[in-house]
């Protein structure tokens, strides 16, 4: 098998796995429980914590754990309108962000909310001094993601965060989901307030995820209950997925110095193909970008049919976000960068993890130049 | 280890975690992919969603996965309100519920909803009369748990579902977390709309759960993003934990017909006990209730010393729900079923499982005399 969606989800490393069943065996007991074996288990929770907090460089207070990326997109955008809102109820996305942003944006326009939603240049890129032109006296708050799901753009986070530290009362909510551990990002250095990862983007699990919200800032629990996760959140909390999301996250930095290069390797490697072949175009910028996704667009075929061809042949990649995949409309993001329609609905996404080797890449490549001109004939407008 | 707080959360069955890691490692792909390998995932979140839908003899598309029993009652009550809201802002729950139900309406009380506390009498029982009695032309919601998780006291759940089926503009929510598999009860002929159950109450994962949603019914999400479980829930599906989950109640209820009676054995065992102990007080109902929860109080003993040092023993029981353990308060079950402020601030509850035995009901009925005495010098009030 050839999986190269790594960016809809990635397969588990054994050794997260394991410590997911170490944990569930050894420490069950409810880490709320004022008894023994609810302390153990509270302390391997905030063992995880202090861990992911470590390689966050940020305190352990700040990192909370939560059921996805879209549960923590949500809270830190719902959770902050009620300590907002009587300061302004303007607030500032852009146009490309993934649908768990996106999507609850337009769910606050629908409710009254005065919501910006950024362009986007033909890179995929927001403009600070825009941003700074659409920030008014009622702007409380700025999502905006650090790398691109569907293209691997990467935004000026750290040029926003020292533009909004001049505005204290704009709180900053970074998704940072396909950034981490991928491409450098420094919370305290880009003044981030609010940030979104998700272990399953790195080899953890799935339903495991975590919010980092600065000290002092206080959010609406979406999940009103008990006190758990400093009152953020209430629930039992799900202390073998905590420490799978460590595990995980701790072997993803550790491996990373060494498979960078290989991965901008394999990225340039795409990149050179895609440019030299007939009918496909790219829609990833060719040097900057994140190094794990490569978008391109195949003019005249259904990209889904490519999917599926592909598929067939043990290769795995998508169309666009898998959230947003099965609405079969053309991506929004190129649709905001200014591609034309037929791009835009014709997009492949390809999206490597530091497992993808040389040879995957080239068997793929070789298998996409023998696949377009078979499916050509089937489907051709 | 002798383990009795299984209201708490329980162990997880290897066979449940072994599901867990077959298909964390077989199905790895975003159950959301268009691509086989996110087919095959999907086709493994369906065959648990028929799994769970069978056994609670519902529509498969009625059973929406979350993240646990907190999430579940937060979506059913929260996400009930804006489909009803233009019909009434009148809301009825009573003093009896869990923390995150309870903490839920005392929010949504002090956003501007009327909500109706219902009493409960000294079995913990809400009166069928009184909740007729509290319905207006404005009620839209009522949400009573089916078996108290502190006292194990069941509410007449059939009866009140006849009752609110003659109001059908009122949602009837019910809390069955702690019922699940223990005690019967007929989604459809109680005429339930909202339902919530948790996976580690019997023997499956912490962060798996589901709700149920009557057909027809629409919810406002809590997460906005994508368009999974039926556009309720946006996020990447947590496939591996529904898989979990189905595996875990599907052995819980092979294993009822056969449990039940020893745990009946064993209830009667610790109520006959606790009844001949001087200065121990019963506060669940000797013969209704649950039969997997028993509370009762040590009046002049702060429990959590009573708890601390059985565990010194490997004996693991608890003071009130897990939830509320750390705020150090009376019980608010046992205060609203009319006990004394000292009985409610001295309760133990001691929670069965199917794995319990007489042995370890008897060791820890043994190990509590003999700690009664030694622990009165030293906290006697």
């Amino acid at each position: 098998m050839i999986y190269l969606d790594n960016s809809a989800t990635t397969r588990p490393h054994r050794e997260v796995l394991e410590t997911y069943i170490n944990v569930s065996e050894r420490f069950f007991g409810n880490a709320s429980s004022l008894h023994r074996l609810g302390i153990e288990s509270e302390k391997v929770l905030n063992r995880s914590r202090a861990i992911l907090a470590e390689l966050l460089e940020v305190e352990s207070s700040t990192v909370l754990f939560t059921s996805g990326g879209t549960e923590s997109n949500n809270v830190a955008i719902k959770g902050s309108l009620l300590h907002s809102h009587q300061k302004g109820n303007h607030l500032i996305t852009t146009k490309a962000e993934h649908a768990s942003v996106y999507q609850v944006f337009k769910e606050l326009e629908s409710e009254g909310y005065h919501v910006s939603f950024l362009p986007v240049d033909q890179d995929g890129l927001v403009s600070v001094e825009q941003l700074e032109q659409a920030i008014t006296k009622e702007t409380t708050l700025v999502s905006i993601s650090h790398v691109n799901n569907e293209t691997g753009t990467i935004q000026p986070i750290y040029e926003i965060g020292q533009l909004l530290h001049r505005y204290p009362k704009i709180r900053f909510h970074v998704d940072h989901v396909q950034g981490a551990g991928k491409v450098p990002l420094s919370i305290k250095q880009s003044h981030i307030d609010l940030l979104t990862m998700s272990a399953h983007k790195f080899h953890g699990l799935k339903g495991t995820a975590l919010l980092y919200v600065r000290p002092g800032l206080h959010l609406t629990p979406l999940f009103h209950g008990g006190e758990q996760e400093f009152g953020f959140r209430g629930g039992t909390e799900n202390v073998a997925g905590a420490a799978a999301m460590a595990k995980a996250y701790k072997i993803h930095l550790e491996k990373a110095p060494s498979a960078m290069p290989g991965m901008k390797k394999r990225r340039e490697q795409l990149i050179h193909h895609i440019n030299r072949s007939e009918g496909i175009t790219l829609n990833s910028h060719p040097t900057n970008g994140a190094l794990h996704i490569i978008n391109l667009s195949v003019p005249g075929y259904k990209p889904e049919v490519i999917v599926q061809k592909l598929a067939e042949k043990e290769m795995y990649v998508s169309t666009q976000s898998a959230c947003s995949s099965k609405l079969n409309e053309p991506s929004r993001v190129l649709l905001a960068m200014g591609k034309e329609e037929e791009l835009a609905a014709s997009a492949i996404r390809i999206s490597l993890s530091f497992e993808s080797s040389d040879e995957e890449v080239y068997s793929f490549l070789c298998a996409l130049d023998q696949l377009l001109p078979s499916i050509r004939k089937v489907v051709k407008k």
